[in-house]
């Protein structure tokens, strides 16, 4: 970014608001740190590590002296932070979140601080890993990954450009689209895979035997299933802010495990092959470059 | 094994079956091995790189001087296999198999060739790799993996025998099971989970704007789509040899996929979290240890 962050508050120090002030500091784009969350533990740690200046408990506290708030909680914590940063937070900072879903934080600051709107502008990177906490954070986390913001109405350009240079300096790729765009892409590629993974080993767990079962299990199961070792809390909240566009694919996915049991049923080779044809063509096609 | 094998025919010269012929070679166990394939260039290329000391077309010629023979061809060509050997196979030779379903080899064998029944033992190394041909094949492609064997009650017990130290002369963790039980592990750990890549992949590129969906796409759904990457064909010919097992599990899956739905589209948080921590658990206990 052209101008450097003064103070940056970073609500919720894990993989990704840890791996954001480190960015943001290797990049030597902001003057101080202050990071913010519930367990002491690891705002210790955070500081020790040197990924943040100062640590609190409070959120009214860490935003402060704020030039820019990073809301890095669980999605179900979102509409409480908001909250609690009224009143506090100086007139320019600006806020942005890292979220998986954008149409419940945006409902979340218009619901609990709607004079915040103009000046948050939210945003998710896509990138992470299976490990939780400052301690798995690491500067690099954003290279080359995509970041979608989806500005609002009310956002003016300024606020815009700021949040997006912001994670040009940390290497990532920046894009925009509408809230509701992103909820459904994201449905689609990430929030509906989850789902079946869980799904699938849920169902295998509750066979009987069913340790034998997966003893029988080969390597491409592990990849699989790989995203169902991930963290359920957040995945719940996921779930839930996200569930007018995963509700309906989920639903949707089902219909195509029933009409593919019947194609089976009916052994009826060609529908199959035609169906794991184009399935390879575009996995092969789209998904073998993703980083 | 205690004894080498004199003649192997190999039906099938690709990664499973050249991998075979590879590792006895390796450990000394076989003297010649005869390849039949139907194309040209696979078979110049197994004998080229001395996974086979010789080839032909024809598989009654193949089996002529056969003491084991190995069919590892697409399930859909398994009944003219059995039905080519027939008058040609050495009263003393055995059969074994590399199918990924054991119920329909078996029914192709009883309506091919009934009377080789009692020589043929049906088997399935859980290995593979997502290449295929005898380029793709390696000795060490069976070091530590399972071989199931699914034994019939026309088998003596010193045919099994044999068939089980040939795979352990591989480095393979032999072990045995019913036919019908096989098919059901192999349903819910493999077929299902590729069933389920499949038809996300296919759902996933049937959307308008498809290539923009995929570009979102991170890393894990890459892990998570690898095995739609898998040969159409092959995967044709599993769904509808095993379709007994199953369909019947794609519908259970799609229970399980609506069911998560409606707890999703009321918001049931401690129902999702109770799912996702269960399966979390499982797949973290069970899992992680798969090669």
């Amino acid at each position: 970014m052209s101008t450097s962050i003064g103070t940056l508050a970073v609500i919720g120090v894990g993989l990704i608001g840890g791996s954001l002030a480190r960015a943001l500091r290797a990049a030597g784009k902001v003057n101080q740190i202050v990071g913010c969350g519930r367990g002491k533990a690891n705002l210790d740690e955070a500081v020790a590590l040197g990924v943040i200046d100062r640590s609190t408990h409070d959120i009214a506290e860490a935003v402060r002296d704020a030039d820019v708030v990073f809301l890095s909680v669980p999605l179900g914590a979102m509409r409480g932070a908001f909250a609690a940063m009224r009143g506090s937070l100086p007139a320019t900072a600006l806020i942005t979140d890292g979220g998986s879903a954008k149409g419940s934080v945006v409902a979340d600051c218009r619901a609990a601080a709607p004079e915040l709107l103009a000046r948050f502008v939210p945003g998710h990177p896509i990138a992470g890993t299976e490990n939780n906490g400052v301690a798995a954070s690491f500067a690099e986390l954003y290279q080359n990954r995509r970041v979608i913001l989806t500005p609002l109405a009310e956002n003016d350009a300024a606020s815009v450009v700021r949040v997006r240079e912001m994670w040009q300096a940390c290497g990532a790729e920046v894009t925009e689209m509408p809230v509701q765009h992103h909820d459904e892409v994201l449905a689609a590629t990430s929030h509906l895979p989850h789902m079946l993974a869980f799904g699938l080993v849920d169902m295998l767990a509750r066979l009987k035997e069913n340790d034998e079962v997966f003893r029988y299990a080969a390597g491409g199961f592990r990849d699989f299933t790989r995203i169902a070792s991930s963290n359920p809390v957040m995945w719940r909240d996921i779930c839930i802010a996200n569930r007018q566009a995963l509700g309906p694919m989920l639903a949707a996915f089902a219909d195509e495990m029933n009409e593919l049991a019947a194609r089976i049923g009916a052994a009826d080779g060609d529908a199959l092959l035609a169906i794991f044809e184009r399935a390879k063509a575009a996995r092969d096609r789209y998904v073998d470059g993703l980083k």
